[in-house]
């Protein structure tokens, strides 16, 4: 039983392997009526996109987003939008000598165990290219959702051992995200992440990264107990990002060391809370405070130093990296954590929506 | 649009308040013809009951299984299981200075804006008592899984800044967690954990702690992309565990400072790996080795300490803590690990057989 | 994979087989602070109850519901409304004689080949006394649409050849529904019907019915398009019931003699039309009219003749019919065609809401 | 919350309307290393496209079919299928009168109270052109099914008054479905259907049809009670169908007249049965005999004779049709009666691997 829609009132459903004619996706579940800025839109799958500075992957794709249905004359119908991405850039040959190989760490194996048969070409659908089509339905949301002034923003916070600290993070200006190809508002470090980057890459090799969301203006009372918690369904759809690797949610594991007159965030008259150890969710339901979570992504599998692997009938090889590669992903994966965490928060705005009576 | 459900082949729905006359579930989806052994189920029960030891609340509920439905002369029908523990031990009397106030970090405040109404006795919905009907559908789950070869296993690992470290939890011996109240397999450790408890509950005061959790025999090809990857449902059904904080596969957060040479687990001949940093998941899709994870719980919010708090109106109280309560969490919680992630590894076995043709 | 649910927000999972100690189910979505009368519920289940007249089954069950969760202090709570009803009257030694045969047109034989097991007491699963638990659903769903000025109402306009026709059943006085057994509202044709129900029944035989069912005050705009359509999700809903064959909405098999000239409901200048062949509802969403449909009910299948009939072996037997069971189903069926059209009204009510913005 | 998906193994979710670029959809769930036939498909396409035959629209749209994902070296991958067909006659200006005017008994008037807007362009979403999608997911569905020995086949046995008795049905030679423009097996008939369409439409009026589908060849087994019983779930599907307004299996609303001594189809002693009353269905589950089925469409509601409306301010004006239609729907629609049976019991079939232990 297939996993490819994700969502149960704004519901996001995609397709489409990297060296296919096209990629794209279904969002059901758009309200009607809410005007679309298309600009904002391929602006945002921009983010994403390789080639776009000189620390990411240099294989070039335009990325131009074609709405096929569910928009009429600039406003959206409440009718499913159909989106695809076209396909340029797949050159097949960088593939074909890994067409009996197992690339460490890659999904190669698993998906030529679990289907039957191996789709070598650029990774098929396990291709982090499936993300565009997320982005654009993260779009979609923020456009919806920043009209209610709730506001979803990631920024890098780590690239190998260099991070903010919790000060820095508590203390960042988000308006420096975009001032840098790191995507750390953090400019001192942000510096120090993008050397750190290209020395990484210099090596053929990769580096993990971290990144911090938080998502403001979030009204109380989202989140639908007991497993449809608002911290659950986040978890779930940045864990289904191609390498992430965990995810916490306010103090997250270093509250395991605090106590609880510690821990407890204690409220003022109005109803928000001194301080924010909980993350803006309390009981699986937003409680008006920032929502705040960190992401780690482990480093990208594919290296361009020889390593040494199995073909499919278990014979050893010696893999000689090759093709267009990041040596961090995280910032290109910064707009697709904030889509995946737009999309579950529209989610659970319209689901709350549902017991109004 | 609630979220009483988990599970989309092998689905479990719950009900119940702390208060009210039982809590319980219905099991859909179970394969027919399966031996239920009834003792081990309540066996499973009797791991998260209170009272159970001297370092967890003296609340005192037997916690009785009944089965209503599904199973017929000792074995699973294939139709639904429903099933109901009673609620014996409720003093409701505990609750009447509450019905007017808000719990610092307890979900008090966000359900009462959430449904419009306080339901102040014993937490309500929000109570940690609705887990018992998730340990009952994870025994479940855990009776099909291990006539598989399938077995999930969890214990504390961290309580406060006691910690097992990175090689006394690769060299556990899994067979002395059940050997201290704590269910902390390294008995050096578990004897400073227990000391911690004590004190934390002698102060009126209670402590973070980490769960560590794996899964072994599971086949290759568990998992369904793109969204649906088994980390990203076993994430969900963790973090919708109350007081879950945090969650991490494999290297987790530590994965961000290695580089891709090192993080890359090489293949055997036979398609194992030589190391397990992923966790025994790659692509969102099981590849044979030992599931791993770690869970961070949060210290809980119920402290016998005075703390300033509102009421409903927004006045300003002090709440001085009464009741029954656990100084630490995670020794109750380790069965509820498990038991979710049993849910989630049988719904994607299941899931599984729908493509083979 | 399982069905033991229905609804997508106002959910219904359900459990529970004749022989067992209780039935009941889990009602999730239902829209909290709702005054529930308890006493309404029990009266509508009284009305699907065995043993209410003279003709239909003398089985005698009270069918008393317990409420155990997501009702307090007579209003809802917002959470998830577990219920069982306990079975009272189970006669295991009635089906003794059942235990390695297939009853003609009875679900043993599919069952059996489908679960692998014959649960042979009272029909398990497959027993009609299921549709007790989809009775409380609807009783609640009612209360709730009720309130909305929503109204669902059902009645037998056939027994046997004694039918209701057109102009009849176009001009039914609806309070009159309650006043006979057969609850039919011609009580000309009731009468008849009852004459022909004890005169089947003293042959040893069973008739099928029919049943009308009318919504009225169902705002515009219900169903989803295109393949969650009002009339579809209802016709799913009905076609669930033990012993329907049929369903058809407005002129239903009717309208395929008629032209457009014929069948078109023109509109008044208010919206309303002023014909009604469509029976309310419009490329699948309710168009303000009242909602018409029909439902057909086949003889059920146990009979006191004998019938020739296969062993699981497959040798021949002759079955003797014994127990207690309906010679016509119809006059405890409303109520649960009325329960299965609330459900579904009330769970497209509530999802329309998620669009409004 | 929409509803453009059906399926829960088998699944497909469509988008677009008649005037947009393209229409499509994403199947999800359909099992990997199956041969994908393109021009089987194609072919069943054609079956549904305007334009075939003398009696259908002579709107030309050559309905060309574009799979993007999903199908890799002519077989499938078990990754979703995307495809899009595109839309190349879309005459705006046919639709530029009904700018402001609701149609009587089409969906213009419900669609613009649910989503608040006009989309005036032939029909939007409600036009009919969305069941080209439904087309090539049955067609998917078929390929599949018949590499299993499942057969679904449908034919028109009703137009008007003109219809094949039950005894011409039960004698079909299906082989003559595709011998006439009608899809009618009883050449005197057809030719009889023929005749009244081509007169109905020089009238400027449209009629109705019957349609009656068969599924032989299904394992005993399919269907999920008590509420995903098959009945139920293909009658939800095939009453998503544009003008259906009713279905019946088996003897369906004759069945109402039968005593139970009559209906009762008795075991043969491999259990088959000797009649087939039941239509292969029983208590929601495949028995193995023939799926049998009928299905009701109105006459479609665009008809070329003036009709008095209202405009969307209620004002009265006079319609007069124009554009290019159908006078009768059913041939055009035998293959989407079809291919949404076929979704269904694809769909049932792999749900029913998944109890397979």
């Amino acid at each position: 039983m297939a996993g490819s829609s994700i969502g149960s009132v704004f519901k996001l459903t995609t397709f489409g392997e990297s060296h296919g004619p096209a990629i794209g996706g279904i969002i059901d579940g758009f309200p009607p009526n809410i005007n679309i800025d298309l600009e904002f839109i391929q602006f945002e799958l921009n983010k994403r996109r390789p080639g776009q500075s000189n620390i990411v992957t240099a294989r070039n794709e335009p990325d131009q987003l074609l709405i096929l249905s569910g928009v009429f004359e600039g406003k959206s119908t409440g009718t499913p939008i159909g989106f695809i991405i076209q396909n340029n850039d797949a050159k097949s040959k960088d593939y074909e000598h890994l067409k009996n190989a197992y690339r460490p760490s890659h999904a190669d194996f698993v998906y030529d165990k679990k289907y039957g048969h191996r789709d070598y070409l650029g990774g098929g659908r396990s291709s982090a290219r499936e993300t565009a089509a997320r982005v654009v339905a993260g779009a979609f949301a923020k456009l919806y959702l920043e009209s209610f002034g709730i506001k979803v923003t990631a920024f890098v916070d780590q690239v190998g051992s260099i991070r903010m600290n919790s000060q820095e993070n508590a203390e960042v200006d988000l308006s420096l995200i975009e001032s840098n190809s790191v995507r750390c508002p953090h400019l001192v470090k942000a510096s120090m992440m993008e050397e750190l980057i290209k020395n990484v890459r210099k090596q053929g090799d990769t580096i993990g990264g971290g990144i911090s969301c938080r998502v403001t203006g979030v009204p109380i009372g989202l989140g639908e107990p007991v497993f449809d918690k608002l911290n659950a369904d986040i978890g779930k759809a940045i864990l289904s990002i191609n390498a992430v690797k965990g995810i916490e949610f306010g103090d997250g594991f270093d509250s395991i060391e605090l106590h609880g007159s510690e821990h407890n965030d204690l409220f003022l008259p109005d109803g928000k809370t001194k301080t924010n150890h909980s993350g803006g969710i309390v009981g699986g339901i937003s409680n008006g405070m920032p929502i705040l979570f960190r992401v780690a992504f482990k480093p990208v599998a594919t290296i361009l130093k020889d390593q040494i692997s199995i073909t499919s009938k278990g014979d050893e090889i010696v893999l000689s990296g090759r093709g267009r590669h990041d040596a961090c992903v995280v910032p290109r994966a910064v707009v697709i954590v904030e889509a995946m965490t737009a999309i579950v928060v529209l989610d659970h705005f319209l689901r709350s929506n549902v017991m109004k009576n």
